[in-house]
């Protein structure tokens, strides 16, 4: 075990933070460790906006669903799939391929993780801000994105003023399959529930009843966000 | 500046492994790692398979371009998008909406970059592996992946053989925007071309000639896997 490895096991999200801000100096470094992360075929497809304007953040707390975190914390930054650099730089490139979109959200998610497990290793904690998307074309008028570039989540990042639980994950065994894939354990799922209805119970906020088992198949059984995709063509991706 | 910042800072992709495997406990810290990472929701839709046949791991260089690395290392594993299991749970989830697709991609990457950071904590080192998608519906047959399971990227693992330099990145600037999107500042793409010439002509292997700008607007000149949207669709996936 060494501390980079207790960052990491030891993540949780947070999501109420004290006023304290990050200081450039640090906010720096954590953006640069989101920029060293490895970058398919060195494309370098992603931009942050970094989001200080007040307003500006007060209406993406709207626009993410009400999370009132996204204009309370230190720090707000907003990940893009960004093809836009490449297209001023030779308008022959071809931006519509699904794999060059999938590439686009696997480097997005790589490079922000860099940049929370940077910020956790300081002491600081943060979210994923999925709810972004909710609203994507109005979340994209706002920050005045271009054609080729496409918002994909934000992540808030501040001082914790929360020690929230460790939230379970399903076993190793149902996530890693060794040579080929195996079916699902439904034993191993049902222990998992078992966890997880003991951990909602008794968590220290935001109590709730349910598996997650339930939780999640409900969850899908419905829509989901069902415009993203006329919005990521709209922007010229994922056409093709 | 702490041990996590260094590791993340002067991370380079590793292509050469000594024979040495990694030892079972410290896998299973670094899927661990993995696995802590922040999931949407909650839904969990990554899997990992763990390559150790031998000759599974020679079909997946040629599938993957003649890598010969992905055979060499001591570990690989390969990240899937995986909504089988809350299919296996209720038949009604639907899977197809194109949101759950960029979740699955988002979320394997946030997942694949905690396992490398971890490994490289740990002395370790590794690189992604995109070329996977050059034979998606093979791979995918390798490894038996259910409908509504489909390959994204893998990840070679091992103790390195090699240091290679750190490759520079476009500066932050160019890549992080305040409050709105920036057009491109082409003076520090200039520059930046400059520093990658001179990078590629004196760095320890693999000399080549050509600035940054001129080798990615070639490479998207060009079609980027078009198979890629079929395949995903053929796996109930990105349809909507």
């Amino acid at each position: 075990m060494n501390s980079t490895l207790e960052t990491i096991l030891s993540h949780r999200s947070i999501r109420k933070f004290t006023q304290q801000p990050i200081d450039k100096p640090v906010l720096d470094v954590i953006l640069q460790a989101g920029v060293a992360a490895s970058s398919s075929s060195l494309l370098q497809v992603v931009s942050i906006i970094r989001v200080t304007e007040q307003a500006k953040r007060d209406s993406l707390v709207k626009l993410s669903g009400n999370q009132p975190y996204v204009a309370q914390a230190a720090e707000f930054l907003v990940f893009c799939i960004d093809y836009q650099r490449h297209t001023a730089l030779n308008a022959n490139v071809q931006t519509d391929y699904t794999e060059l979109g999938l590439i686009g959200a696997i480097d997005a998610g790589i490079m922000a993780q860099n940049c929370l497990v940077a910020a956790e290793s300081l002491g600081l904690g943060g979210v994923y801000i999925g709810g972004l998307r909710n609203s994507a074309e109005q979340v994209d008028a706002l920050l005045g994105l271009p054609r080729h570039c496409a918002i994909l989540f934000g992540m808030c990042l501040g001082h914790p003023d929360q020690q929230p639980e460790v939230k379970p994950r399903l076993p190793l065994d149902v996530i890693i399959h060794e040579n080929e894939y195996h079916q699902l354990d439904r034993h191993a799922v049902n222990e998992y529930d078992n966890v997880m209805i003991s951990y909602y119970a008794n968590r220290s906020t935001n109590h709730k009843a349910g598996s997650w088992s339930s939780q999640v198949t409900q969850k899908l059984e419905g829509e989901s966000r069902p415009h993203m995709l006329s919005y990521l063509n709209s922007k010229g991706l994922f056409r093709r």
